[in-house]
């Protein structure tokens, strides 16, 4: 046993959140250190820490609820444009063991911050990877 | 009638991709300007600019494919780490108007730059946020 993150302590009622969305699978609130007005959390009630440890019904759940979610976000704040993150494992940015999805509504002043800079896909390197993870999903 | 944007000729056949996963509600392809070697894009096959304009059946295929093409990029890339992103609307960098998530592992060297700039939450308007984004859940 580990001992239970903040976020599974929310899910348990010990610790309060500002509570946007609640349905069996999963529960969404207002993070509390929001990079942006209306930055809203949603996280499955299966107590993983990693996206790739989550069944697929917990996966669906969280999928079937962020159009509605991003709408309600959308429509509270009046942002006309978001990101939605999920940082899995500490070197991606993740500080909460427990899989969190991140809707974070842009504005001009504030928001997800992000630099990217693209490389190229190498066409040997990709069939590569497209066996790879191809023969990863049928497994 | 717009025009069809590049992920919509992709999913039309007319342009190739590198495909990594399909089935009848959505793709996944190697993104051909990767972050990080192993970066993948799922689209769904509804043809919408955005998220919250997504059917909830669409956005459940998504979520119940991510936890496994998640672990199928890490077991061929290595990658202990990744971020999941949506880009949505111009202004949160999306460039291609058709919805897509982002799976980008993280390596020491490559991955998703991002800088974390965390506000408060005031209480007065956690209220109200709650408020409006619960109304327009239940609208």
């Amino acid at each position: 046993m580990t001992e239970p993150t903040i976020f599974g302590r929310i899910l348990d009622g010990e610790i309060p959140c500002h509570r946007v969305y609640e349905d069996e699978h999963l529960l969404a609130f207002l993070d509390i250190g929001p990079l942006s007005r209306g930055h809203t959390l949603i996280i499955p009630k299966e107590c993983v820490a990693n996206v790739h440890e989550l069944s697929d019904d917990a996966g669906a759940a969280l999928g079937r609820v962020l159009p509605r979610l991003c709408e309600a976000v959308r429509q509270a704040t009046g942002a006309t444009a978001y990101n939605v993150l999920i940082n899995n494992g500490q070197e991606a940015g993740q500080v909460v063991m427990h899989v969190h999805m991140h809707i974070i509504p842009r504005f001009p002043d504030a928001g997800l911050r992000k630099t990217w800079i693209p490389g190229t896909l190498d066409d040997t390197d990709a069939k590569t990877l497209v066996t790879a993870i191809g023969e990863a999903m049928a497994s």
